[in-house]
């Protein structure tokens, strides 16, 4: 995806569209008013008072050919420098514009306003010469939007849309917009039943479905499983604690404001957790540990809460209830590089599973001028950058510096991922926290008998499960892979009167052998039934008929393939556990 | 255990005895002031204030001896019924039986006070005639407790005790006492490391560590798959929802004082949820269904909170989180009879795998006489009671009725199981409710193609997994059936030098057959680890030596025998299958 924001000819290009689609809306709505109209990184927009009117679908077309013909009609930008009574007078029957200049200080500078043909706007510019530029834009979507994004004030109509040089790049941005939207985990996500979300239950807490369910269960197992092979311990810890332990963290003074509101009990204040690193931190205070001991790998698969704004949350990427893949490992100072080289290995071991080859590592280490905002000391630091580092190379995995990325607690490394439409996704993070075993008095007895405080690892390998999913919904377009697919088996007898009995023994076998399976016995077509297990996304279909059942064989097609094989049961099962 | 309060010859003995300690107490601390002593299931109690004295074990046994003393002294314990204004005048100096004295209402019958020898107290009696009646008693425990339960009130010394007719009967008791604490969940649950508390985390609120995560999980798996292979769907929905779910559902009116107090949020109230039904019933509305979709049986293991008296928190029997293995089956009123067969039969099936036997089904049915208090008509009533007996007669199952128990809602059965120190613990329940889908307007789509209104049957087999864990705990005393261990077996080389890698071997292929094994290499007594293995109830235990190396065998010795049987590999891994 293109970045209107950070390329600077879309951006001066995208602001000027803005422009024209003002230009274009007030020769239509004469009574029009205009907020503000800036390039973001997906496009421009611009927020407009229309009074009681509301945009339509049928208003954007009517807008889109007048901004057109603005467009055809050549008028020259041309930039005027005013000073700020000139301003005011200019603007004197726009009460947004007059909130705007009365907020400007000359001193940052000249007021400037662009017009073209009848239409002026107040802007800092610059802008193309030329209206005639404005050729090969398309207004995207529209919403309502608060007025300074305040819910007390006016909603106004915002429109968005975009704008490119030529017409082949507009055409391939749209064709990637379409592409995105298929792959929306949130359609992706309806259609196949994974999840949903009900008003009444809140925003941002998906409930998830039957099919959402196994999907997870499998994951959760699968790295659960991982996880407890590799000496993790798992724990499991309550989704909210006093808020006094989240004033030992820290989290209560620096974290406050994305976490939900405490809840009064018996004169103890709770709250909803938004990581479970404290709890953590009380399971291994709890016990006496000596360096023999160590490492120890608590591990939970972690229901956790944060508060997002409403407009922030985005299906089961976003949302203010998540399950965190998480763990806490605590060790000896020694140990780190042997613990943070294990994590890298698991990360390289489960990315291979999944098939992820698009990424990269991110080192971020510590701003090295202003140390003093840093948790520790340098020898300290020093030492545990060259670790990272050391490590990241012995991998052979691609990876880059972040200089002052660093959490102010110690260093980390974290995993981008390119998702299939361009994004770049943080899926996995190992971080080291010098500040928590310290906050928390933590404590082991070494060699020589005496105390030592550890050093604590946080590591996340899928991340949030939510936003795992999310992701695999959006990179597989749904096709999920056979070991997570909640129906694996599509059956599909194809006269239901003749071949039943058949297909429902090859479903019990498959049963018995583990997998999970449908059969569609409904008295459809084959064609609608064929369509069906495509539109479920099934990995595999069986079509049974007479020839298999004379045979005693399966005839299966793969999703996306129109090949049909037929083969013996038992070579279907070795296919299916591969 | 006896129940002291509901034996009448008991409750009179131990109601005497509160008086002979109070008797006792005020010889030994003159500044002794008396609130109150009254019997209760366990025993008897007595509040008292000694001023800034705090009761310690050695005050207790010369409180006891004191005790002795004074029941020898063979004093007839006298009864004196006398006027408000009497008794005011008699307890002048003594600020709580003023108290209790101005709150006294003469219409209510006569004030009376009881005396023996130099001792008098103010009650209603009845009492025994001498004190030398008072041989067989024992004084159990002793904590703080605030005057009137209120935590802004001083703290009074609270002294529990026992009293019998005859020295068998409190032996037999005093037993009964020592098995139980044996048996204490809590005490298990910390030398198992199966879960923990913290202050900082909060009251009520369990971690489970590592041993205890593999006990839940093995429950969660052991009670999902069967439920899966019986048509169960399985959902995951979130710890909290809109205050407004819960003013549909009508807990936000009937339940509010047993939940957590709201969280505001954006201009909305969230609160943590008491029970996960008002989620599924969205989850239901949020499809259209016909009948050939019914029964729909909804299924999570879900987390619910409700709020506890900190006091009234036990252990992970009685919680503010707890995890509850709950499912909504929403059927036609026609299939509630089979749907409630299955629900039975999946109970007696669960109950055998884990060889309970002990235990009753209670069919609670409706007061026929205030019909009023109960939601839905006679017709529905009275063809669901009979329905639900007919179904218990025909599973053979005991069983018993209960009239005027039902929910408003609708008729239930639970089930009683007899624990091994004999309390009656309600583990599943099956209720059937006519009022929710009314509440959320659920439909269904009938054969005519009519809308109606589904039944929903709230139903949950191992309950809460939390109480459940408390009670397999003290019913094994710790030594969990071998699928849930978690150790399993615990081998032991007789000599590490010699015998570490043939031992390593075994660990090995045992891990690779799906066993959780523990080696003890440690260069301690062979005695010694065996105890270990025994104190940490490991079911079976390898004892690695020699002979075991030369012919490749396998020594092994079950928990709570003394009997080692040497066989091979393949038959240890056959038995522990078994």
């Amino acid at each position: 995806m293109r970045n209107f924001k950070e390329e600077k000819e879309l951006n001066v290009l995208n602001h000027s569209c803005a422009h024209l689609l003002a230009q274009a809306v007030k020769h239509l709505y004469p009574q029009a008013k205009f907020w503000v109209g800036p390039v973001v990184e997906e496009g421009f927009y611009y927020d407009i008072d229309l009074g009681d009117k509301s945009i339509t679908d049928e208003d954007i077309q009517a807008i889109e050919s007048e901004m057109k013909k603005c467009a055809k009609a050549d008028k020259y930008i041309v930039r005027k420098e005013i000073s700020k009574e000139e301003a005011l007078k200019m603007f004197e029957d726009d009460e947004y514009k007059l909130d705007l200049i009365s907020r400007m200080d000359e001193s940052e500078g000249v007021i400037s306003c662009y017009t073209q043909g009848d239409f002026t706007d107040l802007c800092r510019g610059p802008h193309v010469n030329s209206t005639k530029e404005l050729k090969n834009f398309k207004l995207i979507k529209f919403s309502g939007a608060y007025w300074k994004g305040d819910a007390n004030n006016k909603v106004l109509q915002r429109i968005y849309g975009v704008c490119f040089p030529t017409k082949e790049e507009l055409d391939a941005h749209l064709a990637e917009l379409e592409e995105a939207k298929e792959r929306d985990h949130r359609k992706l996500g309806k259609d196949l039943g994974i999840f949903m979300f009900a008003d009444l239950v809140g925003k941002g807490l998906p409930m998830w479905l039957p099919n959402g369910f196994i999907v997870r269960h499998a994951l959760v197992e699968y790295i659960t499983e991982k996880e407890m092979k590799l000496g993790y311990k798992h724990v499991m810890t309550p989704s909210l604690g006093n808020v006094d332990l989240y004033k030992t963290s820290g989290h209560w003074d620096h974290y406050k404001e994305d976490m939900f509101p405490k809840m009064e009990l018996d004169n103890e204040s709770y709250v909803l957790r938004p990581m479970n690193c404290p709890h953590h931190m009380m399971i291994y205070k709890n016990f006496l540990h000596s360096y023999r001991d160590l490492p120890l790998r608590l591990a939970e698969i972690a229901n956790d809460f944060r508060y997002e704004a409403s407009g922030a949350c985005c299906g089961i990427e976003r949302t203010r209830a998540f399950t965190q893949n998480d763990s806490h490992i605590f060790c000896t100072p020694d140990q780190i590089e042997s613990e943070i080289e294990g994590v890298i290995n698991l990360i390289l071991d489960v990315y291979k599973d999944f098939g992820f080859e698009n990424y990269k590592f991110r080192l971020s280490l510590r701003d090295d001028v202003n140390t003093d905002k840093y948790f520790g000391n340098d020898e300290l630091w020093e030492k545990s950058e060259a670790a990272l580092r050391k490590i990241l190379k012995k991998s052979g995995a691609e990876y880059y510096e972040a200089e002052g990325e660093a959490a102010f607690y110690g260093p980390k490394i974290d995993v981008q991922v390119k998702s299939a439409i361009g994004h770049d996704v943080t899926l996995s993070t190992v971080q080291l926290d010098y500040q928590l075993p310290e906050r928390f008095e933590l404590e082991y007895v070494n060699e020589e008998g005496k105390k030592e405080r550890p050093v604590v690892i946080h590591r996340a390998i899928l991340g949030s499960l939510d936003r795992f999913v999310a992701f695999l919904l959006e990179e597989t377009k749904g096709v999920l892979p056979i070991w997570l697919a909640p129906t694996q088996v599509y059956i599909i007898p194809v006269n239901p009167e003749y071949h039943l009995k058949y297909s429902e023994k090859i479903k019990k076998r498959l049963e018995e052998a583990g997998f999970r399976v449908e059969l569609d016995d409904r008295n459809e077509k084959l064609s609608y039934r064929m369509r069906e297990s495509q539109v479920r996304k099934v990995p595999v279909t069986l079509i049974l008929g007479d020839g298999e059942v004379a045979d005693s064989t399966v005839s299966y097609r793969q999703i996306g393939s129109r090949e049909t094989t037929t083969v013996s049961f038992e070579e279907l099962v070795e296919l299916l556990r591969k």
